[in-house]
């Protein structure tokens, strides 16, 4: 029996909070934040949760025992795979509302089970939906897709969770798609290598997750996305397995994994994956710097960015952020910088860079900085905490959302000006108070990528509308302004209306061109990237027999 | 009057040797190979060139003048848009064999004329090959487009030739498509930036060209391609202008620019990139490494390579690539090992480079090497001067061509012995004589590009259907073990059987089904990357009336 997530939450249904706990948890933020109420709601139970009746009926297992084995239809099943880890999947979980459950949920053991439920999906005029960890912020996973489909699949991928070769020579590991980040760096560990791929949702997404929707992850330069990282994919498309060579590179056409990445689960179900490892790091030095300003920090992270020593931590944080994440308190912008290596000590590349925040106006304590304790310690507590603390914030009424961005040098400190003015001027009007704080979490020779957080008091029950009227300010201010929806957050469903205006059109005619390609039935995550490449007329009138 | 080019071989036409200066270098040449003729046979010269009867018209200039002043159909216009520059091209415009000459070729002189003449191209049922530098080696701008074409237009980029922009923060340019090197740096210049991009086709070769090629460039690591010093793109297609957001990265789907990037022309005609640029580097330091075997020399690229020391050069030659280019004694490889940075001492990063040398059997002279000089000048020279002598080789009746491609470290010292010697066997068989060599051109943490050169005596005449021989068992040997067909020279036109072999069929199909939705007539370079959309039976009768 595999273990079980929260239905609604971050983290495992075992380890959720207990209704003390909550309320400690409760006392201590509504102090820290000055809004929220301390007495937290509680969340509908599981066994209490009211689904629609399923359109769709499982294969028999009469005709097809193994494929109705993958199989499910429960309620626990079906909850479990309605949402991603968006604030507003969180409140809706929270709730109880699980309006767009997917009907049936299929778990594949193998690769060519894959094969097989996208065959019979397409049969029975269902949309498959890719399911890793569930932890889409953007809608990706959220049965959405239209009427034009008889019901919906969620396609867990989880089972497909191994390590299947490694290449100590090439330093390259073939691993299946469906691998939890914890349950991938245990397996490479006795190889004495590591992906070192550390997105927030690290804990509870899956590489193949992390490849549809071009992951940002660990490193704040040069490999900033999981891009960089993959050396070859294998995906199964209804049209059959879309495989590329393991090449450390090539220039043979477009880039066959650049298609592929960033796909969100409408072009292939990614099954396995050549990924770069590495030796774990041994030499490591750090330091928090303290600047005056975000914009003199800002300064500090260009000429970082631009001198080519790489730091592999380059977070800037501003003097908000800093407070509310008790890594700082308030005066000043942070930066958490960081450099490491398993082969040469990096002393020489902390010293040249902290001579580059210098000429910036930082200033920093001598004492080195190590993963734990000081405030490097206590920014990285608080980035794997902040899952956990938004659920007991969604209990107190309180709103706790993020968006990300990225911009070029030239228009950088306007651009978060503007950015974060518009969505603080959204909250003020849509909550009465709150609070918007900035980060930079990956930086380039050319610009950078800001991060950032809102947390408000909220009416119970107007969350979702709250926040997609504050998220139509920052898609909005950020269009305007020249940056992107997403940096490493991806597309899904919810960014479709400022991607689509973002994109080339023809770009967008020759994505539209591609699926229809590989997956003409168009079974493959309706509605995420693009329009659903079935109208409702085509639809069956009713679920066809198995 | 614009500089006009040889209308053959290598650069300009007003630099080409005199009879005297071929006859002295023919004679030294023979000399150090041991084979060909002394005896330089003459190029056929223009003037002297039959073409075939033009199939289009251009359009009346009364009807529309500015659009017919883009047109020329003059014998010299014609024969300098024929070919690339691969030995098969060479060989062939020495001979005065222009048997597939566009009928046309049009002269952009702003973007908007680009537009234009694909409408026009479109109306007249005409094929249209963007044509920058003209230095493909892989068939890419040659008139080769099936029978459904009405005829063929080369659409020569040159005239947009401007650096429109320079963002000195975010170190970023705005760039024409049709800029050659010299005159992108050339605009730089002043205001103290590079791209620092300098295949060996440097001189004749333009961003755009780069851009829809993926060009292999200066760095031997991290930025390897042109595709990691692009910023943005924009194209125009049959069906509008593909433009993407200046962006330093993004995860809103499957990048854009990644898809124009390695489109050989099929998808759009890149008329400007932002591109990212750097000051030029003023700390250097290098040296010229011996190893007893080309395997050990590989060990050293490895670790190196997996260091994150990232050199910027790094091509390791073998014993006999080392005496052909007159860079050793034949006795050695040679690891020709560089460092550079703007702002940073690079001493440091050498001499840890030198210690994985040495523990991999390495050794060095103590004097330093730059540019100029020494074993490192020696092979930079003879890297310069290849295209130049390769013309001469043609005239003394020796066969001279390269090929290359990138594997994975695990397979890599079996696969080069594997094509090397598939292809020592295909020489020997073809010429009776002449010898294959091999370097590494540029090095990943997972592998590396090894590079061949091939050098044999060939019978006059018969150049063509040698090196097709030879080549296909190259391809054939690269396919088989597991390498790419390129991993920076393109596909073009004469890849094609071992493209087709290599990608992912659903890759391919997605392909053709975003090129059908951008370029619905299918006029774009057609046979590039796939097959022509358009059949025989769908052409024009006869040349339309513009």
């Amino acid at each position: 029996m595999p273990r079980e997530r929260n239905h609604w939450g971050w983290g495992w249904a075992d380890e959720a909070l207990s209704e003390a706990q909550v309320r400690e948890a409760a006392g201590g933020l509504a102090q820290h934040l000055g809004f929220g109420s301390a007495e937290a709601e509680r969340a509908v139970p599981l066994e209490a949760v009211e689904l629609p009746a399923p359109r769709l009926a499982p294969p028999r297992a009469g005709a097809d025992a193994a494929l109705a084995g993958l199989f499910a239809d429960d309620r626990a099943s079906r909850v479990r795979h309605t949402y991603g880890r968006a604030y507003r999947d969180v409140v809706r979980g929270f709730r109880g509302d699980f309006e767009h459950a997917p009907d049936l949920v299929a778990r594949p053991r193998e690769e060519h089970d894959v094969a097989r439920v996208l065959e019979w999906a397409a049969g029975a005029g269902a949309a498959v939906i890719p399911f890793g960890g569930g932890t889409s912020v953007v809608g990706g996973v959220e049965a959405r897709v239209g009427a034009g489909y008889a019901g919906v699949v969620s396609l867990d991928l989880t089972a497909l969770d191994r390590v299947l070769e490694v290449d100590a020579v090439s330093r390259a590991a073939r691993v299946q798609g469906g691998v939890l980040g914890p349950d991938l760096e245990a397996q490479l560990a006795p190889h004495g290598l590591t992906l070192r791929h550390f997105p927030q949702s690290f804990q509870f997404s899956t590489l193949g997750g992390w490849i549809v929707t071009r992951a940002g992850g660990h490193f704040a330069t040069l490999q900033t996305h999981i891009d960089d990282l993959v050396e070859s994919v294998r995906a199964i498309a209804p049209s059959g397995a879309w495989e590329s060579r393991r090449l450390p590179g090539s220039g043979a056409g477009p880039s066959p994994d650049r298609l592929l990445l960033g796909s969100e689960g409408t072009l292939g179900v990614v099954t396995e994956a050549w990924v770069r490892v590495r030796p774990k790091p041994v030499h490591r030095a750090g330091r928090a710097v303290r600047f005056g300003s975000f914009a003199d920090g800002a300064e500090a992270v260009r000429a970082l960015a631009q001198s080519g020593l790489h730091p592999e931590n380059c977070r800037l944080i501003d003097a908000r952020e800093a407070a509310l994440t008790f890594a700082g308190d308030g005066s000043c912008a942070l930066l958490v910088l960081g450099f490491e290596s398993a082969h040469e000590p990096v002393d020489a590349r902390l010293e040249s860079a902290l001579a580059l925040c210098r000429a910036a106006g930082g200033s920093w304590e001598e004492r080195a900085e190590g993963a734990r304790g000081g405030a490097v310690g206590s920014w990285r507590e608080a980035f794997l905490r902040a899952p956990y603390v938004r659920d007991v914030l969604v209990a107190m009424g309180v709103l706790s959302e993020t968006f990300e961005t990225a911009i070029t040098w030239d228009r950088f400190a306007a651009f978060v000006e503007t950015v974060r003015g518009a969505v603080q001027e959204a909250v003020r009007e849509q909550c009465g108070d709150g609070l918007v704080t900035c980060r930079v979490t990956h930086a380039y020779p050319d610009g950078a990528a800001p991060y950032f957080t809102v947390v408000a008091p909220v009416k119970r029950g107007e969350e979702v509308d709250r926040w997609d009227a504050i998220k139509r300010v920052a898609g909005d201010a950020i269009l305007a302004s020249g940056g992107t929806i997403t940096h490493h957050h991806a597309v899904g469903r919810d960014h479709r209306p400022w991607y689509d205006a973002q994109r080339p059109d023809p770009f967008a005619a020759a994505l539209r061109g591609a699926k229809a390609a590989v997956d003409p039935a168009g079974i493959l995550n309706p509605g995420v990237l693009i329009d659903p490449l079935r109208a409702p007329a085509e639809a069956p009138l009713a679920p066809p027999a198995d």
